[in-house]
C-alpha cells in the first residue's frame, strides 16, 4: 500500500502538470482574461451583441446569393456566409463551384456591403481565400486537419473552426491551439452538433458546450443551428436556446428556393421562413443593424 | 426522372406508413391536439408557464428536507423534489431511506404547503407512495422497466418520467405510451441528458429534445439541468436554454451542505447559490407564485 | 500551488479509495482468483469449455419450441433459450406468452432433456419461474432495475445478466454486484452489443468487453451475436470472433419460420441455416455433447 | 391489407433505391465481384492470407527503427508501419520527424528487406512520400481530409485508409471511393476502434465492420488492435478475434522501450511481448515467411 500511495502521489504529479498544460494553452481563458473579439470589417464578433451569420449551404449562382444577400441587408444583417468548396461524403454529390464561388460571394459582398464566411478545405487554397473572403471557416470534417489549421493560422483574416463531428471539447480548443500558436488569434469557435446514437435531429446541438468554452477560452462562440439539427423546423427554437445560453451569434442557412438546392435541401428556410426567423429572434436579443 | 418520380412516391409512401404509425399513439399530439395539463394541487404543469422542481438529491433528514422546503417556499415555489429510493450503479452507495424518506417528504410537504415528486423503483411500492407524494418519478434507469410503467399506469397521481440514458425520443415516447395506455394520462416527460462520448459533462443535454417532444406529443416537458450537465457552473445557463427554447418548467437539485450530501455532492448547489439562481431565471421567464 | 499539491493528495487518496473499493468487489477477481463455473443440470458454463445456447426469440407454440428442441438434439446441444416474458419498446408489440410460455418451454425441456434460460421482467415472477426454468435471465434493458437484481440474488437459480443498452464496463460490473451481494454467485455475464452512432448493425458488438469481463471478474462470459448484430449474415462471423478472443459461450437465435416470427424477424436463424451456423462453428472451438 | 401490400410495395421501391446507389460505388463489390489483392513488394495483401504489419507509432532514430525491424525480420514478418508525421490532439505534443522520420524508414527497410507504411497528412506530401515509403496510410483524423484523399487517389503507391473516429461504415467507403474515383484502386481499408461513450478502452474495436467491409468492398480489410483499444493486455484476444473473423491482417505497435515512447507509450508492446504476440497468432492463423 505504500507502493500504492507513491503511484498515487506520481499520478496526482501527472495531473498537476496536465492542469499546467491546459493552462498554458493560449486560447485559454487563464492565458487571457478578457473577451476576444473578432473585427470582421464594420462588425465585431464576441463584443457581448449577438450576431446572426446566414447565407446558403452553397453558391450556386450569382442571382440565388444575391437574393439571400438583398434579404440579409433588408434586415440590417452584415454577415453572409456560402459554400464555395463543399466537402460532401460522397465524390459524386455536388462539391461546390470552388473558385467561381468565391468570386459569386465577393461580387455580392461588394454589392451589398456584406463580409463574408467561406468554407476553405486545402491549405494551399488559404492565400486565394484572402483575396476573396472576410473569414476563412475551418468545417467540421477537416477540425483535425493539422495542416490546414497551421495554414489558416498564418493567415491574416479570421477563421470561423467548426466543432468535429465527434470531437471533444478538448480536442476542439486544441483545434483552435494549432489556429492560435500559428500566429492568428482572430477565432471565432462554432458549436455545429455532435454524433450520438439520436437519429430524431442529423446531429445533436451540445448547448451546454457554449457556456464551457465560454469560461474555458476567451473567444468567441456561435452555435449553428442547421447543422446540429438538420431539420427547418428546430432551427427558431435553438436558436432562441442559444441566444439564451449565451452564444455570440447563430449561424443558419437561408436558400431563395431550398426545394431545389443542391445540397442540404432539407434543412435550409425559404426567404420568407428567414424573415419570420429574424424577427422573431430580436426579441431574444438577436441585434441587427436595422433602424 | 421518370425513375426519380417512382422513387419520390416510393419516399412518400414510407413516410406515411411512418406517419400511420405514430398517430396511433396515445400520447402523440395527432391524437389529441391540445395540450396536456397535469394538475398537482394547486400547481399546473403544461398550462405555459414556465415552473421550478427543487430539492435535494437524497432526502437524508427531516431538518435537511425542511431548509430547502423554507428556501423553496421562500421564493414561492411549490414543487419540491426529493429520493427516497435511490437507484444507485454500486449496491454499496447509500441506498436512500426508502419508506422513511417518503414520511420525512409528506411531513415537510404538509408544514410548508408543498406538492412533493419522488421516483419509486418498483412495482409494487406505488400503492403505498400515493399515501405519501404528489407525483411518481419514474427514473432514466427504470426508463424501459415496462412492469413498473404499466404500474404506475394504473395510478391516480400524475407520473414524471424521465427520458433513459441513451433512449431515443421514440423509445422514450412509447414508454410514455405503457403508462398513458394503462390509463393514466398525467404524464410529464423530463429530458435529463443522454450519453455521449462526451466527458466535460456528465451526460450531453439534448435540449433539441425538448421542441421535438412538445411537437409530437401533447405531455408538458421538463428540463433536468442537474443530471443533464452534472455540474454546478451550468445549471444557471442551461435552465435559462431550457427556459428559452419552451420548456414547462425545469429541474434542479438543492441541497443545504452539498459538500456532506450522501448522493450527487459535487452538482448539488448550497441555497445561497438557489437563491442567485431562482433570481436569476425570473429575469428568463421562470414563474414563481411570489408577490 | 502549495495548495494545489494538497489538492492533488485529496485527490489521490480519493482515488485510492475506488481502487480499494473496486477491489470489494465479489465479482472481483481480486476478491476470488478462480473462474467461476456456473452449473446448468448436466453442463459447465465457465469451464473452459465454450457452449452454445440457442432458441427462439419469443416462445410462441409448444410445436415451434419442439422443433428447435430437437434441432438443438441432433447438434447435442443442451442449452435452450426462449422468451415468455418480452420487454418491447411499443405497448402494442407481442409481449410474450407469460406463464404460458415458461410452461411450453417446462415441457419441451423435460421432453428433449434441454436446460431453459428464460428471462424474467418483474421481481414477482422470480419465484414463479424457479418452477419452470434454469436459468433466469435479466435483460438489457433491465439491467440497472436494482429491484430486479436483488431478487435474482436471493434465487437458487443461475442468473443470466445482460449488459445494458449503453452501460459501461464498470456499471455492469456492478450490477452483477447487486446480485452477488444479495446471495447469488451463480452469474452469467452476456456482452449483447452497446449503442452507438453506427447504422450498420442493431447494436456495436463490444468483442474487447469479453477479455476485460474475463480478466476482472471471475464470471463466464457469453456472446449474444443476434441481439449484438441484429444481421443475420454477421452471426457466424461475430460467434467465431467471440470463441477466438475467449468467450464461454455464444447465444443466438434460431426459429422454424423466422419469416413469421412474432418478433425479431430479421435477424434469426432458420433451422437449415442454424445447421451450417453450428457446423461451421465446431470448427472454431465450440463443443457439442454430440459423439 | 391492400394498404399492407402497398406499404410493402414502396418499402421494397426504397431498398431499390438504396441498392442501386450503393451499387454504384467503385468500391462496392456489386460492381467487382472479385477481391482486390494490393501487391506490396513482395507481399500481397487480400490474398486470403493474414499478415501482420507492426512498428512503432513514431519513428524516432534509426536505431530504435532497426531494432524493430529487426524483430520483425526474426519473425519473417515483411511489413513495417512507422510514424513520420504525426497528427497530434496538441499542437505542443511529438509532430514528428517528418521527412526525416521517412529517410529512416526508407534506410531501414532497404537494410532489412521490408515494404514500409507511413502516414502522410498533406496533399504536397505525397509525391515526396512516394520515394521513402511503400504504402500511403491515411489516418482516422484525415478520413475525410477529400483534398488528401484525391492527392492519394492519384498516387501509384497502394493507400491504407483508416476510419475515421465516428465514422459509419457508409462514410469509410465513400471516403475510399474518393480515392479510387482519383484512379488509385490500391486500397487497403482499416478498421481502428469507434468512439462510444465506453471508457475501458480508448475507442471500441467494432469488429462487426470486419465481416460488413468484406462483403460490401471488394479491399482488404485489416484491424488496428493498438488504436482500438489503446490497451497493451488487449491486443492478443482481439487480434484473435480479428483473424478469427476473416481480416486479412493485423496492425499493432512495438516500440523498443515503450516507457520512453514520444507517444502512446501505454500501448505499445516491448519487443519481448511481441515476440509473444507473433508466437500466439501463428497459432491462429497469421502467416510470416519464417521456415
Amino acid at each position: 500500500t505504500l507502493q500504492h500511495i507513491f503511484k498515487e502521489i506520481f499520478k496526482a504529479g501527472l495531473e498537476l502538470q496536465e492542469n499546467d498544460h491546459r493552462k498554458a494553452l493560449l486560447v485559454s481563458r487563464r492565458k487571457k482574461a478578457e473577451d476576444t473579439i473578432v473585427q470582421v470589417n464594420q462588425d465585431s464578433i464576441g463584443d457581448g451583441i449577438q450576431r446572426l451569420v446566414a447565407g446558403p449551404c452553397s453558391v450556386e449562382s450569382y442571382e440565388q446569393t444575391a437574393r439571400v444577400a438583398e434579404s440579409l441587408k433588408k434586415h440590417g444583417l452584415a454577415l453572409l456566409r456560402g459554400g464555395a468548396f463543399k466537402p460532401r461524403t460522397s465524390p459524386y454529390d455536388f462539391q461546390g463551384l470552388g473558385l467561381e464561388g468565391l468570386k459569386i460571394l465577393k461580387r455580392v459582398a461588394d454589392e451589398y456591403n456584406l463580409s463574408v464566411i467561406s468554407e476553405i478545405v486545402s491549405p494551399k487554397d488559404i492565400e486565394t481565400a484572402e483575396e476573396y473572403i472576410d473569414v476563412i471557416q475551418i468545417g467540421a470534417r477537416n477540425m483535425q486537419n493539422f495542416e490546414l489549421l497551421k495554414e489558416a493560422g498564418k493567415s491574416n483574416k479570421p477563421v470561423l473552426l467548426k466543432r468535429g463531428l465527434a470531437a471533444t471539447i478538448e480536442e476542439f480548443m486544441n483545434a483552435a491551439e494549432y489556429i492560435i500558436s500559428s500566429g492568428n488569434e482572430n477565432i471565432i469557435l462554432c458549436e455545429r452538433g455532435i454524433r450520438t446514437y439520436e437519429r430524431a435531429t442529423r446531429n445533436t446541438l451540445d448547448i451546454s458546450a457554449v457556456p464551457i468554452l465560454k469560461q474555458e477560452t476567451h473567444l468567441p462562440v456561435l452555435v449553428d443551428v442547421t447543422h446540429s439539427t438538420g431539420r427547418r423546423d428546430l432551427l427558431l427554437p435553438t436558436a432562441k436556446a442559444a441566444l439564451a445560453i449565451g452564444a455570440d451569434g447563430i449561424m443558419a442557412e437561408v436558400h431563395p428556393d431550398p426545394a431545389v438546392a443542391l445540397s442540404d435541401a432539407a434543412q435550409q428556410m425559404d426567404l420568407e421562413q428567414f424573415d419570420q426567423f429574424v424577427e422573431q429572434l430580436k426579441k431574444y436579443g438577436l441585434h441587427t443593424n436595422e433602424k
